[in-house]
């Protein structure tokens, strides 16, 4: 027999009953607040085109890359669940997820599954082998309904903004089409340059010196050379922002900045541009441009973010065969001392700039980060980010981050991702964990019951808006 | 007066009361489950021989490098405690062990030594100053019974299978003996090829290149050559695995790897047998050695250890006097992202092999060790280990590695302990740690309690099974 | 309507009830003890001159680079609050204080503040804009009072001794004025010779060549020699110890200790006298005066503070403005193991010597600081450290190092603070959170009540004067 699908209204909230009782009452007012996504990768193209979304397995499992890469680790071959394979039956593959469901116990990819199977979709049975067609069946037929359509379920999930992320190289076609069609949903977009910032750019449509080819002829510059390079960088950045961007977004192997003489840049460059630099030269270069950036954002108001640390496609084999994004970026160390440096003694007392700072290298947030955004007025923290987007992650974040850059240095959630349904039920989780986080220090007499739920109300909604110029 | 000693039942519980009812219940379930042993340093000679154990100095003190360090740390030189000076007078040094009790406060030391007083000897007050001769008789006395002997204590403390772990250069001469005693008992080894893996390797009894000696005349192989050193690696392993071994353990300074040609290999190899090598020509040398050997493991089907990053014998005039595993043993940060990659690279993506991680760097938990455990077919994570294996920081191995790797890519526990009285305690502590994390999941709606219920019955029994082959 | 402004007498206990009561119990034993404060910053001049304080910005806001820190990362000009600017209203720069004040939710400085307000001020409102000016004119009023004197509050707060800082070129002046005053407050100083040490070191009364010029005249020593370098150490710590000093002081950028040969470190001086350097050698002579001055700790006992890992003067225009000490300190990752090795090979083993190792790298403290400090007799572990002097901080000190060190290779609490007035405070804070994780262990039946209270008085009071040897 199924076992019963429980969305527990408690969940997440900390087991002492005075404390859990403090934790409901103040999530109970941020609950139902509008959504800010200022950081996310949903395609754009759903909301301009509002066509329905296909099944189960397409929707919810072959994008999302905490799934297949948990039963990868199990043994699970990729081309069985329909990545890299499109002859693969997609309810033999959504079978597949259901045997193994028990695998995400304690992980919160469980957690946001669960909300989407129960909330978005009705469900009241857990997902399991003897579920697995249940399941597979009554979300595809959902899917093929109106109320499933992008834009419905936009406004069903209560998003008031929605930021997308594009390339310069993107024509942001349909970031236009949303504008044209009169639909009155936000979405946004941000600038993503790294496909032209980055000499060792590669992906399936070429590498970086393909891509300065298109930047050029997109923007009427000529980008192998600096002055064209960088006007191309205006140009594109200008029209972004047009099409609502209020950031950009910058993910470096490192947070290494640079501040080289505008003669060394350009001979930096010319070698770059010219495919012909070490992995060092590539290394400082991007080191170079983030500081370039910072300089735009200073003048363009373009509120800059920085996700540094992921070693991307550490698997060579599957990198091969199947691609970037597949599961197999890796964290590692990451400093930002020493790397921020150069950045900072030229624009870190400026007060137009803000620069968002994210990490996967969770030793750094009580000793590099929360000193950095507590003492410099450009420097705000980005939430717990990517593998540390958990209930545990995020109460790490706040214990180690909140006592030396107190809370108003940090900018409330991202939910950063791709897999649109469980939006909410990630924002969700951030909101039950911040508030049971705040019930605790109010507990603890650390701070009073009217200001947890001040902060409650900034960590949910405002901290965002404010931080990302909303 | 002497103090009472107290094994409370709800020890190392959580303390809130509905969060500890949970975890008594799921503690009650897997309590007194057969111990699954598959990683320590027991002498096999004592269940080949079954000898009696001496007194409570040579059994209890002298072997732990735990409770010696500490005492060390505070002043008290080794020789009084017996180590390094067989002159030593044991009811005087136990004498000292029982006047600095009480610097074992908050210590998994303490909890062990305690469980052994209580439950395997019966002794009902604390261990002090004014009770040191009664626990010093108590436990002497009881030693030479017949019911203290190496086989008595296995079999009353529930053990199904233990691995001991043996160089290759190890005759098995005990392994053998226990086999053909007809006693039941499953002893059984585990391949530790360091002492001819590592070029650096010193100990008593010579170097790298006196063991390679030592493994030719004992293979029948030419060592000092690459194909004979290589076979006869493949030859002991067959060995060993028929003696039981379903494992090989690898104690590395770093996790670095290596991925060389074989011409490239034998060259090097040439050099370290030659004992004309560079500090770094002898960490590329180990480095390729565990690729090598997951090459085998791949053939043979032993499950692979690494357990790096402690710096050995730290304190040098402890080293030239007292020799190695006297407590100064210092871990190092660790990196295993880009150290890992040239095995991975090579086998990473074999479903045959399987490599447990351990580390003594636990930064690397959530950023390294989960995500690599979370995406690779062929890495699990081993338990907290060594300075770790304690309530603290079982606790954070599991907060920091189940959100990213899950339960499933973990192993269960190790001991890892040459102290035989204290592995039931040992074994108890991850059981009441585990149970105890699992009801704090299901208090806060992260987990179902049947599922608490399955997976506190896995980590206490079945994933160590499972991932050894047992 | 002001809000009131409340010291819970619960604060920072635990939130479960029945560890409350007990944390709450262990906590009345201790909540009177007399105050050690072993290592700090208070000016001497204040109980040499007994004058009274300014006004409340000048008191609490101008010398506090954790207040100003938060306000100039939220945008605040530090000209604005009367730093490096004596044209500033001090009124004017209370009330941006005031204003702001939501900024230290959740961080230490709020907690020390409301106690400096409510214990020290009797204030009953919170601080916020409408209660700015009765703030300013409550505490600059009482400042004019005589119980506001510096020997007033010295006695009002229980501190039985206090340690202040010196350079080896401060005469000490102050200290000898206390002494014959006959006042009867034990206030001593202790051996910071960084200015002296340093050959990088800069501040408004020139470098190093400077200051050895200074060191020369103040001795009578020739100290650009070798010899008479060392010797006018030598004289210096002698005359320091006569003036109460039981402790010297090293604030190095990292903890590397070397042991060259005395030719070597000779020939090395002759360099970094000469101002003719690299920065490698700068680090080299750092390394090689550690160890210096281990030795000569071990001649006349005083006991050997390491503080390493802060990145100074990180902003380099607020440098180039302000000076040093303007809240730019960020801590970087910093290594004991291999660092310490040098200066541990050689005393490591001494009994006479006493080293208390810091930390701003809490990612140290399970892997490195506790097991070099639960093997070498010399060393201990000084308490959670600049930004992780805090509740949350603490905690994780305790959990990260006490199952491996214990707690008897701790040495208790340091306020090392120049904000004289937070004093028992600070010292306050560690003392709850100590109880609230002793009483923790006591409910996880990790240790008896009975033993908890001892080490709950240990940790508030005897360790600091046993390590200290005050």
């Amino acid at each position: 027999m199924p076992r019963p699908l429980i969305l527990h209204p408690d969940r997440l909230l900390p087991a002492d009953p005075a404390t859990r009782a403090l934790a409901r009452a103040l999530y109970a007012e941020v609950a139902g607040l509008p959504i800010i996504s200022p950081h996310g990768h949903t395609d754009p193209s759903w909301f301009a085109g509002n066509a329905p979304f296909g099944n189960a397995t397409e929707l919810l499992l072959v994008p999302d890359h905490y799934l297949f890469r948990m039963l990868y680790s199990q043994g699970v071959p990729l081309e069985r669940l329909g990545i890299g394979n499109s002859d693969a039956d997609p309810r033999a593959a959504w079978r597949i997820l259901s045997e193994n469901y028990h695998l995400f116990r304690g992980t919160p990819s469980r957690m946001w599954c669960d909300w989407v199977f129960a909330e978005a979709f009705g469900i009241d049975v857990l997902l399991a082998a003897d579920t697995a067609d249940l399941y597979f069946d009554t979300i595809t037929a959902a899917l093929a309904t109106e109320s499933f359509r992008p834009r419905a379920l936009f406004e069903r999930f209560n998003i008031e903004v929605i930021a997308t992320t594009e390339s310069p190289l993107d024509t942001l076609e349909h970031h236009v089409a949303i504008r044209a069609s009169g639909w009155a949903g936000r979405v946004i977009t941000a600038y993503r340059p790294d496909p032209v910032v980055d000499p060792e750019y590669i992906d399936g449509n070429g590498g970086f010196r393909e891509n300065l080819a298109l930047f050029s002829s997109l923007t009427g510059e000529d980008c192998f050379t600096w002055p064209g390079y960088l006007a191309a960088h205006h140009q594109r950045r200008a029209f972004f922002a047009s099409m609502g961007a209020t950031s950009t977004d910058h993910g470096h192997p490192t947070a290494l900045t640079a501040n080289l003489s505008p003669a060394e840049a350009e001979a930096l460059f010319r070698k770059v541009s010219a495919g012909q630099f070490t992995a060092q030269e590539a290394e400082l270069f991007r080191a170079q441009m983030l500081t370039e950036m910072a300089g735009m954002s200073i003048e363009d108001g373009l509120v800059m973010q920085l996700h540094p640390g992921s070693f991307r496609n550490h698997n060579a084999a599957l990198f091969a065969h199947f691609g970037r994004d597949k599961g197999a970026d890796i964290p590692s160390r990451t400093d930002y001392v020493q790397a921020l440096k150069p950045l900072l003694d030229r624009f870190g007392n400026d007060p137009r700039l803000s620069l968002i700072l994210f990490t996967l290298d969770e030793s750094a947030y009580a000793r590099e980060l929360a000193p950095l955004a507590g003492h410099y007025p450009c420097l705000k923290l980005g939430p717990a980010w990517w593998f540390h987007d958990s209930p545990e992650g995020m109460l790490r974040f706040r214990r180690m981050t909140t006592e030396t850059a107190g809370f108003y240095n940090t900018v409330g959630f991202n939910d950063d991702t791709r897999a649109f349904l469980s939006i909410p039920a990630r924002h969700d989780v951030a909101r039950r964990i911040d508030c049971g986080f705040l019930a605790e220090l109010v507990m603890e007499h650390r701070m009073e019951d009217w200001e947890a739920a001040e902060l409650s109300q900034g960590l949910a909604y405002d901290f965002a808006k404010q931080a990302y110029r909303l």
